[in-house]
């Protein structure tokens, strides 16, 4: 399957079926954060899923592996993540059950219609991108600044593109979850259910897992702290499950930011 | 000072500065919520405190116990709370420093005047109260439920009453905290700091502490779980660190509900 790289990249295996994505190390790589959000929503039998900014289609790729949806769409404003997400779904043999669709967030409701999708995942840009800064244009930047979609976007689109009772799940960061909440219940997605993601068992959260329900009525569950490392630096029980893999130490993708030095 | 209780009542430890304090254990007695909000809080010297809903006065107690603040109030609507409260603030002489009103939450604003306080404290009724349900009037059930004072009138009350980057301080249930965020927002006290309690490391939260900043900008740090009891049923260092008391194994107070029922 070489013949789908191009120079500088390389395809890491996912742990789960055989499958692989073909990722740039020096570009973007895909974190804990969306293996973390994969295990965390859920895609139940005949449903249709998407993923909003949906990089190099990690999660509608996992979220297949893992669920018994019936349709897996990624959308994607960068045509070069775009590409290397439409190549891993051929690779992975996916075509039909995964599509990859390049386009804007904030056109998403336009580009897919209103009420379509039974499930909404995002694992958005966390940072509020500095006005004025140079050097805004580069993959990892849009990736983890508001540059191309806000926080906003994102839930507004994601409201317009849900059936009744659709499901939301997104993961961000824990600074942000005040914001988080009360514009998810502006736009008619009450949070039902939340759970932080602890590095170690007495550090602050570094990110924040939330489910949210389509015109519900208030109520929540906040589920017990997600650890991901112990003390030594290996892997929880619980990680190492979400990983798929019975693997302790961490799983390295050479030439990407490990999830320790993440943290 | 036997002289002050009435019958029925009973003089209970607070394991700091040998203050006591006046229950009822028929009817209405502190539980851990109260000990960790006094934790969770602070307030700085010469500044004054207020605690909405105060019931037998815990709260401006172990506040005057813990901080430097300058003066601590308690509000309180039922009048043989307010009692006990204000016969346990001479029981430990602490007139002139803490002060007991009676009086209706929902008229704080104009009982104390608008930015009166650097810091208010709430342990509010959790639930929501059934309509037409019969025995509302007891004082458990009072404070307890939304009888008397909802969510909502909390926020509004403490709002009025904060000086501008005045502090908020208040305990509640997990299942709630998407509306209590989101009217924190609405009311302009933005939270800036929220811990989930867990009874167990592996079980989900059954309270929260949240801290808000009147008219501060959005951006919030979560902290690192509480954890009140080891397997065993002991309590953890930090939660024994937090009572104020050298001892392991649970705070009895003959009579009330013990700390691991409530869970």
């Amino acid at each position: 399957m070489a013949e789908n790289l191009k120079p500088g990249e390389r395809l890491d295996d996912l742990q789960i079926k055989g499958y692989e994505l073909i990722q740039h190390p020096g570009k973007f790589c895909f974190g804990m954060d969306a293996v973390l959000l994969s295990a965390f929503a859920d895609v139940r039998r005949g449903e249709r899923a998407l993923d909003l900014g949906t990089g190099t289609g990690i999660l509608p790729i996992l979220l297949e592996a893992k669920y018994q949806g019936e349709y897996y769409a990624g959308l994607e404003i960068q045509e070069e993540s775009a590409d290397m997400a439409r190549r891993s779904v051929l690779h992975n043999e996916l075509q039909g059950k995964v599509e990859i669709i390049e386009g804007d967030i904030r056109e998403a409701a336009d580009i897919f219609g209103a009420a379509s999708f039974h499930v909404i995942t995002a694992n958005p840009p966390y940072m509020i991108a500095e006005h004025g800064l140079k050097n805004q244009s580069g993959a990892k930047y849009i990736a983890r600044h508001e540059v191309l979609c806000s926080l906003e976007d994102v839930l507004r689109e994601s409201a317009k593109l849900l059936k009744p009772k659709g499901r939301f799940y997104m993961v961000h960061r824990p600074f942000r979850m005040a914001e988080i909440l009360t514009k998810m219940r502006d736009y008619g997605m009450e949070p039902k259910r939340l759970r932080m993601v602890h590095p170690y068992i007495d550090r602050e959260p570094n990110m924040l897992l939330v489910e949210g329900l389509r015109g519900a009525k208030p109520g929540m569950v906040v589920e017990p702290p997600l650890i991901v490392f112990e003390k030594s630096g290996s892997y929880t029980e619980e990680a190492m499950r979400m990983y798929g893999s019975g693997r302790r130490e961490e799983i390295l993708m050479p030439g990407c930011v490990t999830d320790e030095e993440r943290i």
